[in-house]
């Protein structure tokens, strides 16, 4: 008897193992996600037309990679991230325009891929657009998601 | 006396939560997907080497998005990506070294960062390296690790 009931409790109990699981994932779907990202690249591209890089550095994680096309990949390193924009912005960067295409969610971890078009006019010269795509791994802490990976390249050339 | 049954079941049963959130990490840590994907990173090697592209499509999930450096997206499609190395191929491309830097796991998912060299060598000419780094989002399914999301650039241009 008492065997039967210590089975009986496993069994019962095994069908929470499920709803642990789900409980891994509660605080939203990936269309949540979606928007936060969408909220945060539009503020992105507000600091970069304002030429502010501290804004910028205050977007990513502080353990974040940044894998800049044709550059150094800058591991944990605000400061580093800082000095890039800042960089950019003495180069001629006026403005970045992104474009979420596809954003897959797993609990507090969400990946975005996306186009880029980034507009370029050194002092004295005529303004460009450097297109691309790039992939965003976002992570969340706390209300906020926060980019953790992102990596960018070119599309292929004009011709 | 049935009310404190279930309520006693119910505190029990709570402890399973927590027990079902760690069997969705079952199955490893970050050093265990670590060695999984060096592993597939190595088969990937190896597949570029025999020129053999169906074996690298193998590796990637039936949904993943290749973001080729000054090349075209793409989405979801096994046979494209199967294209991309055959002209890779034809270019010349003759071995892909790959370098694990970092990997970061969230349960099914795990997020590498790397280092690669390509050596390309097209017909009648001298060979080349091209060196960069990359992003790999990797996503287990049943017992092996795909790459989902695969993106890379470019190092600086050596001065």
């Amino acid at each position: 008897m008492k065997l039967r009931r210590v089975v009986g409790f496993l069994i019962i109990a095994a069908l929470f193992v499920p709803l642990g699981r789900a409980a891994a994932h509660k605080g939203g779907s990936a269309e949540e996600a979606r928007r936060a990202i969408e909220a945060t690249n539009a503020k992105y591209g507000d600091a970069v037309q304002k030429g502010d890089a501290a804004a910028i550095v205050a977007l990513y994680t502080k353990d974040a990679i940044l894998l800049p096309d044709d550059g150094e990949m800058i591991r944990s390193s605000p400061a580093k991230i800082e000095e890039f924009w800042k960089a950019s912005f003495k180069a001629g960067v006026k403005a970045a325009k992104l474009e979420t295409l596809d954003v897959e969610r797993m609990g507090d971890v969400a990946v975005e891929t996306g186009r880029f078009a980034m507009t370029i006019q050194p002092e004295g010269k005529e303004a460009t657009t450097a297109k691309g795509k790039y992939v965003v791994v976002w992570k969340r802490e706390g209300d906020s998601w926060k980019l953790h990976r992102d990596i960018w390249n070119s599309d292929p050339a004009a011709k």
